[in-house]
């Protein structure tokens, strides 16, 4: 195997060939995969399918608590469940700049490959191609993805006085992104929650006639994410920011550079929308999950009366209105 | 609508939503995507699924033919076709620079748009990403696809005499981005040959007993296609040079750039494998095809003690080894 990737190894002749064979089928090995030609072929199944498809841009290509195979595989698998499906394939694709690192190439194979035995997801299916020096910056990854639905959320039944949960601290993957594209020195051990959480959903399944929603607070962060849900239930929220967890460290960075941790991507996070009645016990639930101890209730839903805005209750005593992200993303994230 | 595409077009946020609906959901409209959010959920299929993915990197963007919207499109449904699988779903995501001419992006969603119409197939996921100017060379498209496989290949069965059909005139797309590359000066009208083929699955329905292999030779074209099919038949192959279609113009300008059309991508047409006894109907009804008014049996299979290898029987009486392509693809073209 040559130590860097070239225009040959994405021909679709020999060389392609042999990257297929050495570096995807190698760490993303699976029946499907390797007997597939263009496309590769699965049982059908009775109920409904979800599909969705997600580009991953990151820079840094690798960084405390992940790479940008990670992410693209958790994004994808996450996506799904926002869906409430189970995720069962993936499809992948690289775009890779002439001379990008072999060694590198195969580390987010590595990763990729391991994310999807832990979650029992297959890549079934794949594309590579090489552009020339200068054409894009380092590797782009293309993850589309399939899965079973198991549940079908229903955002306009939401209603005053259902919870809103977060299933971890936020703003971790955005923060750890600055920090890294800062160059900031950071004592401690900041890192991405990049993370898949379909085990959430086969964890929650004896509550999902509870659950009305979940969304994965990805670009734009928690605020913009819960705009849409104000969106599509035409309900306002309030968010109790006390309430919402985030570690000191994260807090502290943004302090310091003057971002809002709210609009902070997240990349291993979910917000569940839950029945009043019900949120309690699924809050118990969701803490059991691996990953997901700092689970809390941030907030509700308001009356019908109020305007329907996303408005935050502040440590300060405040109120303000929180509204989707308009201004510029920074640091450009996933 | 502004007229360069925009960081704050791939940020997630109320730009993001802007562009998806303006364009996207507007050139795109079906009722599956308009009403997804990160993922769509359409109903599942008894049978057998097919599952494909795609990058598209084309230079330049639109050439005589089509555009890298079009290519995007007719590529992955194709990739389903070779898996014997009617086209139904397609995600989507772009990745495009900073400054991306708005009017552009439009006329590529119209072309992808006029294509899932006339095709019946539908885009129901997609992604958008902006990323710094100089991060990537105009624009990038991912195709997935989703189909439902109506007929399984069996490529272990080609035997001896089994014939091979190639649906239209050679190499026609390669030589198109050729002449636009090296911005060559040429009479007549050259243009790529990119087209869906799902029409040739529907209409050889009846003949599918005797249908053995479907393989579109895109990325090394005819030689390295068909060099594929001997890896998974075991089974040498004769070509017969003047029987493969290719246009004069195609030819002549080959021939001046010393490329060997063999090598070069086709992006609308399909190699047809079948049984020797039904050759000359499937022919006929190929040809009967919108766009397949060329079709031709281009050669056969090898009795098994020959040495399993593509040769092609030269118009000037020689016999000579088609190997799949192993230096430079020139241009690079998909």
């Amino acid at each position: 195997m040559k130590d860097k990737v070239t225009l040959r190894h994405g021909d679709g002749g020999k060389h392609t060939s042999i990257l297929i064979r050495d570096i995807f089928h190698k760490h993303f090995h699976n029946e499907l995969l390797v007997n597939s030609l263009d496309a590769a072929v699965f049982d059908g199944h009775h109920g409904r399918l979800a599909f969705t498809t997600d580009s991953f841009v990151v820079k840094p290509l690798v960084f405390p608590g992940g790479d940008i195979g990670k992410l693209a595989v958790c994004g994808t698998i996450n996506d799904l469940v926002t869906a409430g499906a189970r995720p069962l394939y993936l499809s992948c694709g690289f775009i890779m700049e002439e001379g990008f690192d072999m060694k590198l190439l195969e580390k987010i194979a590595v990763s990729m490959g391991e994310t999807c035995r832990k979650t029992g997801v297959k890549i079934i299916t794949g594309d590579t191609k090489v552009v020339e020096k200068g054409s894009v910056d380092g590797i782009f990854i293309n993850t589309s993805g399939i899965g079973v639905v198991q549940t079908a959320y229903q955002p306009k039944s939401i209603e005053e006085g259902d919870q809103i949960m977060i299933t971890g601290g936020i703003a971790q993957h955005g923060t750890t992104i600055a920090v890294k594209r800062y160059e900031i020195k950071v004592e401690g051990n900041m890192k991405s929650d990049c993370m898949p959480l379909n085990h959430i959903l086969e964890r929650l399944q004896p509550y999902m006639g509870s659950i009305k929603l979940m969304k994965d607070p990805t670009r734009g962060g928690l605020a913009t994410a819960l705009n849409e849900i104000l969106e599509v239930s035409g309900k306002g929220v309030l968010l109790l920011e006390e309430a919402i967890p985030i570690v000191g460290e994260v807090k502290s960075i943004n302090q310091m550079l003057g971002l809002d941790p709210l609009y902070h991507a997240c990349e291993g996070r979910m917000i569940i929308v839950v029945d009043k009645q019900k949120s309690g016990e699924v809050l118990e639930e969701v803490r059991r999950c691996e990953g997901c101890e700092d689970a809390a209730i941030i907030g509700g839903f308001l009356p019908t009366n109020l305007p329907p805005k996303v408005v935050m209750d502040t440590v300060i005593g405040g109120r303000r209105i929180v509204g989707p992200l308009e201004g510029d993303m920074l640091p450009r994230i996933c």
